[in-house]
């Protein structure tokens, strides 16, 4: 992108580096193929692991037997779930490696370790497994059925949210309720309900999931892996080996995508224990895409039901939801996503919002980019569209009248810290793209908004000065998106020198403080907030060297505009540092951050889309997204989130979904069948960056990366209305479903 | 080792890790073949070069044509000196890849990249370069006149140390020159002079140097090797290829020894620079051990002069020196080595040093252990031990009339500070060793002392806590001889721990702060610096939070052994660690050490010899090695360090030695012909550990790797004299020289 889509709506102070739209040092190595990625792993004596995975949905695993498969000449380990220490109720655990049965297609089973990846797949037709099939239900409305089979043992919620004694399939139900829904819904003049279904996605990241771990025979584990957080891997592995966390090193490889995918592990504790089986031999392992589908978690799957009533003048006055949610075989739906998203925009005196855990024969479900949220928000914007329309209402007139602000609560209890929603709608009301004309038939536009709160979570960061002057800064954040240049960047606007005086890497789990994994929208905002007070501390430390080699007190130093003054000298910050860290010992300075201070971002997305009324097919012809960023630390990588966002936004509106067969098998475990957006499937997609600074970020940095996948189902969903007349209740809108609703609206 | 040969003579506080001997975590992985070493390193499309070297001790190249290798499937570069920047002017290039003319045998000439290492090697081959050769001198002393041929055209000074028109041989020539010589001499009972001849010795490291580099497209240089220091093999190749140390990363594995050899880099720019002409695949290089003998830095061979004067109650009444010392093809003999330590145990009133740093037709020298003080020490030992005799003083009584202590002023300028020289010189004395009878015929005992200065150097260090109250430690300094552990049993020290909730490594150049090389003897005492103090601040942090935790002020916390306390409330300090890191940011410290402080170690080292008469044979009989090590913080590592140390020492004087030819071709360019010490030339090596606290370091920690190599070749020389009379001017001590003194002596 070279055109620069910002607009300092209320930002911070004028910056010299945040703004600008430098290169990252890896782009080039990553484009020519000589960046690292763990697949690239090699190590010597090393072998080569294969999983075994369930060919059921549901079934108990009578018998294991390995003999044939380690009598196979090349095998050097086979590993089931009783390989793996504990009582077997660690969800985790059953989730890596099956524990007496196994709960979904594609389910690991046993893994083998051998001299070559072929010898180890071959080895794995060798192992005998004996399975007792038992019925399977991949549907989380049938699963919450009182006589649905049962996944687990130890769940006992029942499908109302009430304590029950029998096992259910209901792991956790959450409520948020404010004022009396009831009397709101009394109090409307038009009320609106719906029940929406959303299909499992994949985040599709291109790069398969990958880990080479050694188990040395003292003890110590070291893992090379693709993950979003080398910390979190450190964890779990301990987690499910049994180990303590010192023993563990996890050097991260780039990554080749992740959008929350890689914060679970699956490969790097069975690679360790294959390792281990091996005598410590290294174990290289890397799935195939079959296995990233089948095998790997996506998102949840879910029911919404969503009601919503408002006065003649616009107001809602009471809106509940109803969302059951999809793990797959083990507990974890993103409830706290999804409830605090349905109704974020909207202020509100009367709500119920009821958030169901439902475990089902599928995958078990991992983050995907603002998680629960994009189904969420497609039921209730499409509600709230609907609501306007009835109203004769435009529906971004109906969303300024309901706009929450700083000081607002939020569904889920805090309040709202200053926020630029109200911004993001004044904006979207002034684009040009509002008032285009269609130019043909069969295309309609649709908007819808969002807000989506992001995260904090704990960094570290530490720079050191070299004797060029250049400062080499270390974070624990894994690089997903470009992070180790914003954080350069505001690392050299804190010092006040040029970005290219920056160098900026990411450390394994052995060499920086501990730091959690990069999702929730949290890098640039939290390990920026650390890098920013690294900054400091290390202006400090100079401070003090200037004073000592120009003979003054420190505090006749200053520090202004990269250059340090006093005594009638005056230098720039490189060249100081370099004089002062040559002359005593070397300058360094590391800094962590808590996470507190997150701003929420909002959005608002104008969509428009022809409709093929033979085929149901839909063209998306222009996209809009407008986004509060807080601070626009690089506009291109901001552009290009978004971008990429809403790309997964419209795969996931229009053509993505696991297809299930009748015995709970997944149909669709190869990218041709399970259809990712292409570029003939994606218009050049606008973003505009809005600059409203958080206050929480000493540069006004909100976390950005979620939010743009949170609108397109909606909008897209609403576009389709204006462009065909029906309301779609169902994701993906694929061509067969939009043509069943217009025989059906014709019928 | 289990007996503790420990003796703490003025040591610091009790201590409750300080002085244990922990298990290494590494030592199993080393010791099974788990542990990733530089030649274990392997990365897709991954490219092998090698190197072709100079047939000729000194030569004109004419011509280098590539054009026959280029031609050779699979070779994708050859590069020569040509291919560095710069007007060719600068050592250290022309070492790395000779440029115009060759000056050594085994000179780096060029060097090829292809797809295996066979075909790079078999490429050599057809790399066709004309070489128009010139007379050659290997030796120092023919080297320094006036007729000698000249290697290099810009030296000016002449063997007297004077500037003189015409080119020379001798770099540069220092003089410490203190009070009046001559008359000291003058006041002499008995003067003794001698010259002494030593040869080219090699640090013998069992790992062969090796590097791998990955020049991507983007221009960022990836570097894994082997070396001593990685921020200084980034300076280097920064130097030589021309380019910002900003650009360069250096990952050292683990290393195979080092012993001051694997400070410079001979293979890292060159593969760099391979990579980048072969499109960016990574090439790695990996030397053969007859490239280690003939291409690397060895130490210096030697002429050295001594004269010394006593009087007749054995006082010192003058002294002098003369030291030239081979410093290879190019400028860099270890003068300050030599210099100050040939007198540095004497109190001395008048004496001069004069120091020559000579070219000569031998691979450039490197530091090997305590640089340039084994041959200095060597002549200054032997004549002392003669003057000692000759005025029938008993020697180590001898050393006591003459002993520096703290305040007295070192040759080279500098004060004492502490040190434990009296007290070594009194352990020796009450050694058993000294008294005990010899056994037989043919035998003596020998004794010889040293001062070792150390270096300090700069040093960066970090520390976090996890989750579970562990702390991580990392600083830049590899890990030649158990320092992570060293190092992490400071810290276990300083913050009250058990060292085994310490986990300590080494970061790469983008990962810590600036870190000196691991030479110098300065890793447990400079780092162990900077790492006190991280322990330091992470105990300020977290009496902050015990603070904010326990609702009471931060004056009213207390920290003593491994405890804080305050407000009725006491928590050992990993509990409190990981509540307090888990409940706010994370906590973690840096800090920085600039090598102040340092702490020279001294040595007394008993050695008892047999000389067999018929074949010169020496057999090391009982070795006692007395150090003060200022405080062991792991005892097993110090014995292993003076074990180690004394076995190099005994090599260098009766095995060791490099043989050329008269063309200037070395001879022994394998391990079977230049002649390592065994086992069965050692013999139990006792060193006996003396605490005598440096005040410069919190734990009184002193440098100890270096010491132990400096007085064994002196020590056995008196005692080959002790056992068949005759007084050794020649290192090695090979059974042909002794045999021929003894047949001198009998003429």
């Amino acid at each position: 992108m070279t055109t620069d889509h910002r607009e300092t709506v209320a930002g911070g102070a004028p910056a010299r580096v945040l703004g600008t739209r430098p290169v990252r040092l890896e782009d080039t190595a990553k484009v020519t193929g000589q960046a690292l990625f763990g697949a690239d792993v090699r190590l010597p004596n090393m072998l080569h692991g294969a999983v075994l995975r369930s060919p059921h949905a549901h079934a108990r695993i009578i018998s294991v037997d390995k003999s044939r498969a380690l009598a196979l000449p090349g095998v050097t380990a086979v590993v089931t779930g009783a390989d793996l220490p504990g009582d077997g109720t660690s969800y985790q655990q059953q989730n890596i490696l099956a524990q007496g049965r196994v709960l979904y297609f594609g389910h690991a089973v046993a893994a083998v370790a051998a001299t070559s990846p072929h010898i180890a797949k071959e080895a794995l037709q060798w192992i005998d497994v004996a399975y007792e099939p038992l019925p399977a239900v991949v549907d989380v409305a049938e699963a919450m059925r009182p006589d649905a089979p049962v996944l687990l043992g130890d769940l006992h919620t029942d499908e109302m949210g009430q304590e029950t004694e029998g096992s259910t399939n209901v792991a956790s139900h959450v409520q948020y309720r404010r004022g009396d829904p009831e009397r709101g819904f009394r109090e409307a003049s038009v009320i609106v309900e719906r029940e929406f279904r959303t299909e499992t996605v994949h985040q599709g990241y291109i790069e398969p999931h990958n880990a080479t771990a050694l188990y040395d025979a003292g003890g110590q584990v070291t893992i090379w892996c693709s993950t979003q957080g080398a910390f979190g891997v450190r964890q779990q592995v301990a987690d499910v080996l049994g180990i303590p966390i010192g023993k563990i090193r996890v050097i991260p490889l780039e990554i080749g995508g992740g959008f929350g995918g890689k914060n679970d592990v699956y490969l790097e504790p069975v690679a360790a224990l294959l390792s281990q089986k091996s005598g410590g031999r290294p174990v290289k392992m890397v799935m195939g895409y079959d296995e990233v589908l089948a095998g790997t978690g996506p998102t949840s799957a879910s029911v919404i039901r969503v009601k919503m009533g408002a006065a003649a003048d616009g107001r809602i006055t009471a809106a509940t939801a109803w969302l059951a949610y999809a793990a797959g075989a083990f507990p974890g739906a993103p409830l706290w996503g999804a409830t605090s998203t349905v109704f974020a925009p909207y202020r509100l005196d009367h709500l119920q919002i009821d958030g169901y855990d439902v475990v089902v024969n599928r995958p078990k479900t991992a983050s995907y980019r603002a998680p629960g949220a994009s189904n969420a928000v497609f039921a209730a914007e499409t509600v709230a569209y609907e609501l306007a329309e009835r109203l004769g209402i435009d529906p971004l007139e109906f969303h300024r009248i309901n706009a929450v602000q700083e000081g607002d609560r939020r569904a889920d209890g805090p309040l709202y810290p200053r926020i630029g929603y109200r911004e993001v709608l004044d904006s979207a009301r002034r684009h040009p793209h509002l008032s285009a004309p269609l130019g043909g038939p069969n295309r309609g536009r649709g908007v819808a908004v969002g807000i989506w709160m992001g995260g904090g979570g704990q960094s570290s960061a530490s720079a050191s000065i070299n004797a060029d002057g250049m400062v080499s800064l270390v974070t624990g954040s894994v690089d997903l998106s470009g992070t180790r240049m914003t954080l350069a960047m505001q690392l050299a606007e804190t010092l006040g020198i040029p970005v290219e005086d920056v160098r900026s890497a990411t450390a394994d789990t052995a060499s920086i403080g501990y730091t959690d994994g990069s999702w929730g929208s949290r890098t640039a905002f939290s390990t920026g907030r650390a890098v920013h007070e690294v900054g400091r501390r290390l202006i400090a430390q100079l401070i003090e060297r200037a004073a000592e080699l120009w003979g003054i007190s420190p505090a006749a130093v200053a520090f202004e505009d990269g250059h340090f003054s006093g005594g009638g000298r005056r230098a720039p910050f490189g060249a100081l540092a370099s004089e002062a860290s040559e002359a005593g010992s070397p300058i360094m300075a590391g800094a962590t951050s808590d996470g507190a201070g997150v701003g929420p971002a909002s959005a608002a997305h104008i969509v428009d889309v022809e409709v093929d009324p033979e085929t149901g097919k839909v063209q998306i012809l222009r996209y809009t997204a407008i986004q509060d960023v807080g601070r626009a630390v690089h506009p291109a990588y901001l552009e290009g989130q978004i971008q990429g966002g809403v790309a997964q936004g419209i795969g996931w509106a229009l053509h993505e979904g696991y297809v299930y067969d009748e015995a709970g098998r997944l149909l669709n475990t190869t990218l041709l069948d399970y259809r990712l957006p292409t570029c003939v499937d994606l218009p050049a997609i606008e973003p505009v960056l809005l600059e409203i600074g958080n206050p929480g970020h000493p540069f006004g940095v909100r976390g950005a990366g979620e939010m743009p996948i949170v609108p397109p189902p909606a909008a897209i969903a609403n576009a389709i209305y204006r462009a065909a007349g029906v309301r779609m209740e169902v994701l993906p809108m694929s061509p067969a479903r939009i043509l069943e609703a217009l025989w059906a609206a014709s019928a």
